[in-house]
């Protein structure tokens, strides 16, 4: 499992998967597909599960919105709506929850920016509630909103500034968005996960020690994030694989070859991986080479499926008269 | 005092001069120039200066920079050191001790983002010495920065961030930056306050009700500022001045009218202003059309001198190498 | 009319009446509102109209649109119809016209990035009548787009790039988007002037000594301006006239002075304000303290404008999927 | 050649080497190394020499500097001096020159930003000479500045749009700027090429059809250009060639794979590795995670190196004083 970096439950699983492990126990996954977009929940439900697929125990939901490079408007928003309907389901809203949304990342490296983008577009009301209360539409919820930067910009680490928040103004929910790494290209910029395990040490692109969960804050905790870039030694492991593939069904010397492979576990073909392509690519990363329009984009999904799911009976048409 | 809308106690105090206040009790003012910088200090020492100037007790020193629009590199690095120098006496730095240098303002509004952006430049190590200890080196202390953003994008009042981040970290210093107001245009960009009493509120050009001060932070918290904007209805105010002013020396019926307005007092004056000019620039503010590029400039004289004044025997060649 | 400084043909209208200049020789004025969006229509139709308002002969449609404050979507789809309703008056398009749009301006200055921002939104198509002919959609005309960068950068006159520009593509017309000076702060973002006489020396905020128009550029052009600035001494001139009027219905010794500044004739006046504020004041700018917000939304106002008047039967709709 | 996308001809060079291929008829080299920067001189001096490099007949400079990643300023100097130092070796400037430089690429899409920016910071002085001719300075030479945006966002081919200013203004010489694509991912960021072949079509990571060159403006055109991102399938093959080159000490079944490979020719090799990577990675590029910062960087570097290259006598301390 190390060499390959994920930060996807999905993709985890779906390595296990590739090693012939079909029934993972402790782990239940279910699958749906509506409007175009896949929808897949792994439940990791046992200490087991937890070891397995090296991802704490929760719920894991994927939307994988393959179509999403056509930039149609109308499958935008259905993005949205599936967004907001499975926050609904993690969060138990009432009529005075106050929600606090947490942009992780850097502003001033692209792939990195997606969390900071998402907390300049999401409709903000706390402070209505807090200061003109007699202007509150009742179809609106408390909502507030930070993005408190990076360790090598603050010299704070993240949790560490979150708590402080947390601590001072008492959300009922934290929702924390992230970019994330996956293991396959395609699904950069395509697929949201959803996990009510909040952030936990050593997930996400950025440098972050402290977990930003329910044990570090005491409030339920939500972790929405979208892969914006591969690893490129990832790329390398992954290249070496579908070679390995393609010689399967060949003959001759290179037959053997394939089957010296086969006999490797995958400890040993990571490590001979590692060994060749990882000094060479260091922290290097895959991204389409728009990631700049593709980051904008999918930040536009994440806030109006915020927005969906934090208010009561609100259209995007709604949010869009709130926000001006 | 009302309409006129100053953050810069000088001239609050160049208000009452202009009503011929020259002796304001409570208030003690001593002025230098070095290097061409005109440096005022203001020290409000009892609560008669404190209501007379309506600023809390404590120092404000004025750095006046007026050559600055020669961007000569040289001068630049004068002021940085001179701003160095007074944040000094102002700080009593140990070894030890770890200063948080808050970037007030609005990443997003030019003339308000003066704050995020030197948050953005300024040379940051806490994280050094929290998790690589031993690679300090000896010439620097603990920084650390934020940039909390503003009520209308996070429903978060600042201070209420600030006070969090403070409860959890400790520092031993707090420095707000932030964009001022003032009430004449050449000293747009050009001067630098320096306030030992924090941001109090009322003051600056943002959204703050919370003090960010000695009081609601329970540690030393001195507030950096520069006018980025003059109000457009001081503008308005100013021009009216400035025709009594000419009026003063000519004869006739405009002599008379001259007299009349010398008999109304200033209250009178600003309400008749107000009447008149503010219903119709409203939040107008006036700035050089190269609000941006200001911006840019006065941020990295900032940055430079907290950097020399916050670490110990460091040039800013140094400061460069630590940087990148 | 020296020291007032428009761009708006409107405007310029207004400081005659001012003068109780009401009929015009050599100038037509119509004017309707739609959809709560004021229509004004200046015809400058003879040499002595030209010299009377300081702009060349032609058409200047100007629309007011004071509500746009409210950010009513709906509202701003009205602006963007009425805006390509009155384009499609001044030009005669047909299948095969190609348009070339010209975003004057500098993108690093924010009150004058409105002509780039344009660019950077509207719908461009030419490449596809170029370079792939049988995917061009039979609702869409060739529509190309440059923003050349203002002198300052190039160190070439904007008018010389553009000819160069047109010269080689041969454009049936272009359409020069530019930010505008008005007198008036309540015009900042609310109005949009249309002229078929293209842009002239003197005229628009930024540094443009060659015209661009049909004279020099050979084809018609067409310039739609937007008031993003009021020169900071404007500001003074009219604080004084707003003076001059609350002073006209008051008794006594401000009656005679009164008097006095009505004797004065506008240049007297004109000349007085020059010498008392314009020193101070200087090249400084009076705006919105949230320029940026102000500039995007009314970019995006424009470009749909555009779209919706050089392609055929297109919807904004329509015009959101073929960008995306 | 086909796989393997280079924009170097250093890049170009090395694959034929590595098919044993060191004698290249028409190909002359020479490599030096000053100030801790590799300098290689590809000069392609036959069709022979064009033919096997895929690149035109002309001068390849190359500037690696593999230690800019230390960001020290001492180096960073260094850098631009010999930049400048080569440039000067290639263009014959005298008192009277006029160069106009071009940054090719998008704005809006980081690794495709380095031309722009380039201009951004370049030191212009046409308009100088045009309109205040007493004011020029005796050690400037006349520089003009212009980033033409590319097909996408203009819908004219960027070609078309310099061809139009060259005709108009007749410039001595042209400069174009150009991010990249190279082979491998250390020379990102690091490697400069300076070419007096111009662009040529398919050069570049953009979508440049039309040659901006010597035989399409008319006058000598160099190309300086640095790696901003390596292709995807690029690393793909990289990685199958890693780990050829691995197996290659091996005994067993993979030795015997080896020869395998071995013995395939580069075209099958090629083919392969097209066939599998290709499809997954499409368009995505390999770069590091901070491009930003990095684009940043070197734009710096080049704009320091263009203003002492294009000057007479002038340091980095005298552009900064006319910059500002």
């Amino acid at each position: 499992m190390k060499s390959i970096r994920t930060d996807l439950a999905l993709e985890a699983r779906e390595v296990l998967q590739e090693q012939n492990q079909f029934h993972i126990p402790g782990v239940r996954v279910d699958e749906e597909e509506k409007d175009g977009v896949k929808i897949s929940r792994v439940h990791i439900i046992s200490p087991l599960g937890e070891e397995k697929l090296g991802k704490p125990q929760g719920n894991y939901i994927t939307l994988e919105a393959m179509d999403i490079k056509n930039r149609d408007p109308e499958y935008q928003e259905n993005i949205s709506s599936l967004l907001a309907q499975e926050l609904g389901k993690l969060m138990n809203l009432n009529k005075d929850s106050v929600t606090l949304i947490v942009g992780l990342g850097n502003w001033n490296i692209t792939p990195d920016s997606l969390g900071p983008k998402v907390v300049g577009r999401v409709l903000v009301t706390r402070h209505i509630f807090e200061y003109i209360p007699d202007q509150v539409d009742e179809r609106i919820r408390s909502v507030c909103a930070v993005a408190p930067g990076v360790l090598g910009i603050t010299g704070i680490e993240t949790g560490e500034i979150i708590m402080g928040i947390v601590q001072r103004i008492k959300p009922d929910f934290v929702i924390a968005i992230d970019a994330l790494a996956s293991r396959k290209t395609d699904r950069i910029g395509t697929t949201i996960q959803i996990a009510d395990t909040g952030i936990n040490p050593g997930s996400g692109i950025g440098n972050k020690r402290m977990g930003i969960n329910k044990d570090t804050l005491g409030v339920p905790t939500i972790a929405i994030g979208v892969p914006t870039v591969v690893y490129a030694h990832t790329i390398g492991r992954d290249c070496l694989q579908l070679m390995i593939d393609e010689f399967k069904n060949q003959a001759g010397p290179i037959s053997s070859f394939y089957q010296t492979l086969e006999r490797m576990d995958e400890t040993q073909l990571d490590i001979m991986v590692q060994q060749v392509v990882s000094q060479e690519l260091g922290d290097m990363v895959v991204t389409p080479k728009e990631t700049d329009l593709m980051i904008d984009y999918i930040a536009d999904i994440l806030a109006d499926g915020l927005d969906l799911a934090l208010h009561e009976n609100m259209s995007l048409e709604d949010v869009k008269h709130f926000l001006n």
